[in-house]
């Protein structure tokens, strides 16, 4: 029986943002941590198991090491070179398949046959490489995509319009980076067009913001970045989301990266496009007639995805 | 009408991991950030904001100043200098006193009548302090205590015996440093005596382990400060529940430094004794009738808390 | 300063699921049961009461009278003649206009001055009934309107479609009863169009099935009276999430009965629309540029309304 | 792979009350219904379907039969005739024995392999019966037993002391019934002997309420019976407590009913003693050293337990 067993590559703020949201909001039964500096991956769980008293409800929390992964149910890498300011997501690339390359290596020799989410940076990327490596079902290795740029959209459209935050429905789409784009021939605000509403006279938004918006949402990284050194926490909750959507079985649309084979007139590469996730992964990827526009966009993303991953040696 | 809105002060890693907490369990309404690093609490802002979509409510987060304290129902002080490896607790003294002056001057001058939260070590002279310089009830200055002692040692005791953390109940009483204490007369396992469960032959624990639990429950800070250099996320988790406790009246025991009036033969100290929170913070200190080491032990540590406060320019 | 207490006036099937839904999600503080018969109001409260030791948060429950309305946040009408099996729901008009009359007189007399939240049948009338006769502000008097019907639809949807019923982005319109409509234009699974889903060869739901699936969910409540005499676990539910969207200020997007001002071409009656509810009621009605099929069922639904409301002697 | 899965059979108020429950807190993935009035069942999955929009969690809901028991991880058996007014719950015995009989064979058949929660009256006597006839494990087949009682206890208790009834840590032993009794030598607030509290002079309790604070959590059920004719919101949410205890693995300490295997002197009997619950059923009847009083009244109540099974024909 497999276990309701997560187990985290990588203890640094991602990974311990996304360990400390799953214990607040009681995701799953079994927390492992590993990460090569043993003595944090250690003092990690100490801190996080002094919370077990207030937390939702009981979990077992550990440090432990790849023999650990033999049972689990998700593997969530997010081990890796972080992002420097001025960095862009694509200079990580050599450096991050190598560090991969390992970890999938160690994974395998478990016998793990779950679900490997990949939050490593560029996602995309090392999604295709972990998928490449492990030699699991196209549709068991998941990156985090643009699940955290889609709220970051659905955060500032929520401010714009004076609406909650969730009854924004817009996604991001392409590479989590800097070719992403705004899918705004389908983004809603409740079942609303955002376009239906920019188009009023008196509207809170107004048609040419919305391309600072989508800017704004690319940049704002970089913004965090400058105030604080990183991002962790948005990205802790996304990857709890889509934890959550696998491990209770959701069916939810998620914009993961996902394998495309096929979709969207492309093959071979792994892109966030809006995605069904539940307990095998994900189940569908969802086929969205975009505009013109916004299909050269997502072409030229995975155009840019592919070039990179022609780079490496896997 | 007040609000169900929180503000912390000091957003460093105590004070960030207590606010993704809260977003990630849903305590409050409206979440104000303070630090005098603007730009950083900025960030840290934007960064939880990213989570609001996977957040279990709808919250207003954003980086403020004292003039936003006016109308909140708590305040949670949690800057201060951190402590060291090596340092104790009662070294930050002096530092921190100062800080916590300009801290609550600023605080009174916004108009607020609510309940001040501290976390800044040492926590419960910082507590005496902010209580001292505020002006206000008794009542409503609470320290966070030994909350987070508890419930390291409701974890250690629940390893032991095999049982969820929250069916151990047991305090870590007196100051929340070296000079804290297990009331081992009063720790039970659901509701049987530790003592009663230690005399069994065949039992999960031994009477001669229960003072090493209580040494590593005192010291296992040290530890995790070794590890990863500072402790944040149960001290996170455990403010959290303080402010549950407040913020939906929920008339909770919680060992929390609060002001003795004669209680346990003490007055005009702070300490952390077992204690009824609601709406107006520490309704009433709970009289345990302690045995005589026992006794001794919170005499002492009172005790070091007076020399403390003596030595200090109120 | 109002407090987070919700009054529930009507303790049958319908009044305490929603108590009972609000006990398990710790929706409120304080809950309090009116009904003309006592007896049966304290002992569901007691019955609640019992599963506090359960509960995610401390509750103050209580079976009480109107007085307690004073400084309610939110009192909820359940109170009515239930609709019988045959029944429609507009035959209930008349005998709950009396007790609408002489509830409303109640209050008004307690000196409440929160949000009114109607469930009695049919709704629509029963509301614009109580504000005219509460002498509150508009946006302070709402229905359940068809955010149990809007539920219904996303469930079946959400059933042909394998995807998360959360993912289903559709709402019925109009009256609760009869002449209800499903706003089909603005119906997505996600964010993709129904129509363009509809529209695919392979596609799951077929363009056909729209109006059986239209009419499904229109008649289900037909089809649950017969199999168990009435139906409550979902307006109980619906009644929680409205409560949560008011107590949480949660601008959320909820199909509830809402008064017209000149939305959509109509004045003086309410009718459930898509509206952002938050701490003030309904703060918004949002505009659909409605299809002219679409359209035409709104006027003809308003005008069913209307015709009835004259008939009432207010 | 054994799934997140309960059955329930009986879709009375008590089954119902727990499958809300359930929906509300999002407990499980899958649940089930099995009546022998199909159309009932049936009714009750849409009405709670139409909840999902609202409820924490995805979950599949369907009225099912016996063959879905195979892969369940629990079944609860609330099935049976209802106490009546002025009936005493072992009055019950025989007309329910029957009919457990027939839903164990059913369930046999189906291959099942789980925990069978039996919250029929009188409950530990059904208990037995359903663990005799089942062949599963003795740890396996656990009943309600007293978790309701003392859920009654803790809240009263807790009304006298004015904290929260989560600080009540007091238990009802023995039959759930006229021959159970309260632990008072392990009544405790917080960590405080309620016979410590009652025996100060200006105490909020006194010792001589506690017999009849005893006496009326034992008729309290009789007195809800009175004002709405039987009782079900209490133990539905006792029930979703212990299911949580199972499906999550807790090892909480939980007055089920338990085998008894010598432990208090008894064996081949089923009786509500603090028992540790996790995944696997009853982990451990833990020992709690009763006085005297206590003793007989237990010894009391089991020996009407073994007598009411000895006139049975299993």
């Amino acid at each position: 029986m497999k276990k309701n067993k997560v187990v985290i590559v990588g203890t640094g703020m991602v990974g311990m943002s996304y360990a400390y949201s799953m214990l607040n909001q009681g995701t799953c039964e079994e927390l492992v941590l590993i990460d090569i500096n043993k003595d944090r991956a250690h003092g990690e769980a100490i801190d996080l198991n002094h919370g077990l008293s207030f937390a939702p409800r009981k979990m077992k929390i550990y440090a432990g090491d790849y023999s650990d992964c033999k049972d689990a149910y998700i593997i969530c890498i997010t081990a890796g070179a972080v992002q420097l300011e001025g960095e862009k997501r694509l200079d990580l690339l050599h450096k991050n398949t190598k560090i991969m390359k390992s970890i999938i290596d160690e994974i395998k020799k478990s016998g793990f046959n779950g679900i490997i989410l990949i939050a490593t940076n560029p996602v995309d990327i090392m999604t295709y490489v972990a998928w490449k490596l492990s030699g699991l079902e196209k549709s068991k290795v998941i990156g985090s995509g643009t699940t955290l740029d889609s709220a970051r959209l659905r955060y500032t459209l929520s401010e714009k319009l004076d609406v909650n935050p969730k009854d924004i429905n817009a996604y991001v789409m392409g590479e989590h980076g800097d070719s992403q784009f705004v899918a705004w021939s389908y983004a809603l605000c409740g079942v609303q067009p955002i376009y239906q509403i920019a188009s009023r006279k008196e509207s809170k938004i107004k048609f040419d913001e919305l391309s600072s918006i989508e800017d704004e949402v690319k940049n704002i990284a970089y913004k965090i970045i400058e105030c604080k050194n990183s991002t962790y926490y948005g990205i802790g909750m996304a990857l709890t989301r889509i934890t959550k959507a696998i491990l209770e079985n959701e069916n939810s649309i998620l914009t993961v990266s996902s394998y495309l084979d096929g979709q969207y007139g492309h093959e071979d590469v792994y892109i966030a496009v809006p995605s069904i996730v539940n307990k095998d992964g994900v189940r569908e990827v969802t086929h969205l007639a975009l505009d013109t526009t916004e299909k050269a966009k997502l072409d030229k993303s995975i155009d840019i995805m592919k070039e990179n991953i022609n780079k490496l040696d896997l």
